[in-house]
């Protein structure tokens, strides 16, 4: 790791996303602050096509697990899983202090819990705490975002100062905790931002993104208006938005069901943090007892996972809850890009059941955790940092970014993508990238990292052509040779036997010319090749292949 | 196929949809008249993920083809891949007359020119004219929509009269062919229409599709502004659409590339039929050659098709094109349902490339060739039907068509799915579904139809959990025992010669159990089950096996 060892350069201060920046999902932020290292945020992302079978990659945590550099401490800004979720992988192999405030390590908690002594990796600190170390101090600055106790993270250096957003909005209301206010900010501006590292999500999205207090009179008006069950899916982290449905329900006198395990831990944590009042969640047995007008379901599943309990209660396969015709559903969440096709689906599941459909197009039932536009420059204009680097965001959000930035003069920016190394001139706001390594996103499989990736191409062949197994034995004086050919997902029928004849033919012509030299590997190469090419002749295919060869 | 013989039933009328009701794409519906049965379009669908490896598939033709119908003839509404595209891959089996108009013939003769005589089965009528069968007689009305001379069906028996309006809209200036004129429809409102069977696709679209010709002044003030090349991706099939582009950038004294098998086809018919004046396309290797300013690029792949030369062009991959900061790109299309993450893709790789990117979201670029709301409920209120039945839509959008028609007060309406056999009474609209048939759609691969699917099964499996091949060579006294374990797209790497003990440990235990009567397939079953469960034990994942058992 020669490239990463200049980050132990005491002279200079840099910045590299290991994840977060190009894409939305997979955050993961490193300074180095002459010599010493701080790692920012540890999330996971979703794997798309490109990793068939995967569901969940995280950016390469060797890169600062890898002992060239030893970074001083981990700093989490608020506990959404692309922001933490990656942490449980690799937990065991971390041994710097890991910094976050109150809620963030109570809504994280229980994935450690099997771990000895795990809270003691733990250093909960309160907001605008500051904390020092040898070459920097930092502090965690709330904000407000759709979870509780959201942070951003000031940074205090020799040369200057940074701001690194995390997650934003503007909410004046938030329904949990303390409303967004500039005051929290007061000492940013007085002592100045050289480079602020800002949320790109929005930036290209006119509309402010409204506060989620909002909500309130929206739900009280569905929940006094709809007849039949009333099913709510929104993302279980968004306590706010359950608190909304629940004190809602509560008002209009609705049993509450929770199902699926994430959102009944999530209430039970907001319960915990008194951030929820205790209520009766009843058991989903019992659904089909109650008068159809008075309930509401709580559940996740709104960007159509499969598994979920929501599409199974959409396909009409759960145990216990049945819908029926003239029930309704609040999808209380937006799309997440790349999910419209199995979102499409579960609607149609639902339009199928005879299900009202209810979404932000219909009704006002969804606002978003992020800045857009108009809030980016309130912000900024109050802010006035000298530098901005954008992160969290594909490519294009970037590029909005940067165009906020130049509406509202703000001299330097820097483009970046992760494995970019930028080094940071905070005098002179003159960043640039200094080197560039690869950071390999890693899929999680049954818990597990998974380093060596190439069984992911393995995959993807088979997964165009099929694949064809050949076994072979064949005695020392090739005259006795007997072969089996097997195959799976490959879309023509064959005749096996012709497919052998003519395979076997060629094989035993071409061992004349290799009488000299041969054993097990060769013959296998050469029965590997031949195969290769009566398929491709008489299908026009490229399966994969596996070969045994025996020799006896 | 007992069921399909229903349709013989010389005294009833029945409809079939065999694909395009329940999803966007693969229409193809099935008319009987008192046991003589037409068929109406023939579409493909983009296959999703639930077919890996598959691009593209088609409605079972085999319900059609199979002999215990025979059709009289096949129509064809227009030329779109979603109402033609399957024709190609069973052409030959086609034993019956295909009716269609001139320009549709012209647009689609190409895929049948290396069948000898193949023109012989086409019947190009024109609109209007009636043709007659012994229990039916129909004609093409024509309409507008995103092609040249799309028609609608008006079916006229002795019990009734059916409209099925094809892909329509309301466009009474639509750049290539006649205006959309009610003067069309006066024979309909005249003789009355008992069903309607109609386009759902927009049905739940507030906003009207505004006609193609609105779009001239759009790209007349971006070719007069915009700096740099301009590329504008839009579908071949769309003629208005490359007309509007092509004579835009002629008035602005441009040079013209176009790059893509289809589109290219796509011009020289329509030159060929008179839709699109004669003009000098140039060869894409003088590419470089010309003034940046002067330069429109027409490409198709604004889906975000991967081999597409659109994507090659994004990743800076195409042999002759190559772009630069400040060039633009004009989505002039639709994102189709499903591709929304390529086509996401697709536009951070331009704006990496430093493009300026012009979607319908920042200007008036695209208009739909389906009709919203307002356009159905116009169009309905002039026609006056008197029963329908939706189609072309997925189920959310068929019940979004059966809001409107209660909001006409068309009393009677059936929601169909494709599979249901639909009993038409027409004398007393009492359509009724009599039976339920279970219509596959068949992967088309390398040009073939692939009648057998569980190859897709396999490959499903594989993708999740890759697969093991096993070759074991056994002697009769179970006391040589050879073995080969080898793995594709299986995630954790594993010591092969521990698996290997392991099994064969267990193997050679069994195997004294069933010493009376073995066979290879005995042993095989043997060494799969226990393979299997090892694989289990040791990685809590379930690989697919290939087992090959040799007794020597």
């Amino acid at each position: 790791m020669k490239n990463i060892d200049i980050l132990n350069n005491k002279k200079n201060n840099y910045f590299l996303s290991i994840g977060g920046i190009g894409e939305i999902g997979g955050n993961n932020y490193l300074y180095s602050f002459e010599g010493e290292q701080v790692i920012v945020d540890a999330g996971i992302s979703f794997a798309d096509d490109s990793l068939p079978g995967v569901d969940i990659t995280i950016p390469d945590p060797y890169i600062f697990l890898n002992n060239t550099i030893k970074p001083k401490a981990m700093i989490l800004t608020h506990a959404h899983e692309d922001h933490v979720g990656a942490l449980e992988y690799y937990f065991d192999k971390i041994d710097f202090p890991i910094y976050c405030n109150k809620f963030t390590f109570s809504y994280i908690k229980h994935k450690f819990k099997k771990i000895p002594n795990f809270e003691k990796k733990f250093i909960i600190i309160k907001n605008n705490e500051i904390v020092k170390f040898n070459n920097f101090s930092f502090q965690l600055i709330p904000t407000t975002h759709s979870i509780p106790d959201p942070a951003g993270i000031f940074f205090q250096t020799s040369s200057g100062n940074i701001f690194h957003t995390g997650d934003w909005k503007i909410d004046k209301n938030p329904v949990t905790g303390d409303p967004f206010s500039y005051d929290n900010y007061e000492i940013l501006r007085k002592e100045k931002i050289d480079l602020l590292v800002g949320d790109s999500t929005n930036a290209g999205v006119k509309e402010i993104s409204r506060s989620e207090s909002e909500l309130d009179p929206s739900f009280d008006h569905l929940f006094k208006t709809l007849k039949g069950r009333i099913i709510v899916t929104c993302f279980s982290s968004n306590i706010a938005r359950l608190k909304t449905v629940i004190s809602n329900a509560l008002k209009h006198d609705k049993k509450i069901f929770v199902v699926g395990r994430s959102i009944k831990r999530a209430i039970n944590t907001a319960i915990e943090e008194n951030l929820i009042d205790n209520f009766e969640i009843l058991n989903e047995k019992l659904f089909d007892d109650y008068n159809r007008d008075k309930i509401v379901l709580i559940c996740t599943g709104s960007q159509g996972e499969k598994n979920s309990a929501l599409s199974k209660i959409a396909n009409n396969t759960h145990n216990h809850i049945k819908l029926s015709a003239k029930d309704n559903i609040i999808f209380s969440s937006k799309e997440i890009p790349g999910n419209e096709k199995s979102i499409s689906y579960l609607k149609n599941s639902f339009s199928y059941l005879g299900l009202n459909i209810i979404s932000d197009e219909d009704e006002f039932v969804h606002v978003s955790g992020h800045p857009g536009i108009k809030e980016i420059k309130e912000f900024y204009s109050y802010l006035k940092p000298l530098s901005l680097i954008p992160m969290h965001g594909e490519y294009l959000h970037l590029k909005q970014h940067l165009k906020i930035a130049e509406d509202l003069d703000i001299q330097k920016t820097s483009l970046l993508l992760s494995g970019d190394i930028c080094q940071l001139d905070l005098t002179n706001k003159n960043h640039k990238i200094v080197d560039q390594i690869i950071i390999d996103k890693l899929p999680v499989i049954q818990n597990s990292i998974i380093e060596e990736v190439n069984f992911i191409n393995e995959r993807g062949k088979i997964l165009n052509n099929g694949i064809v197994s050949i076994s072979c034995i064949i005695n020392k004086n090739f005259d006795d040779l007997k072969m089996q050919i097997y195959d799976k997902g490959f879309p023509f029928p064959f005749n096996e036997q012709l497919i052998e004849e003519e395979i076997k033919e060629i094989f035993l012509n071409k061992i004349l010319f290799i009488k000299d030299e041969f054993n097990e590997e060769t013959l296998n190469n050469l029965l590997l090749d031949i195969s290769k090419k009566t398929f491709s002749r008489n299908f026009s295919l490229k399966p994969e292949f596996f070969i045994h060869i025996s020799l006896i």
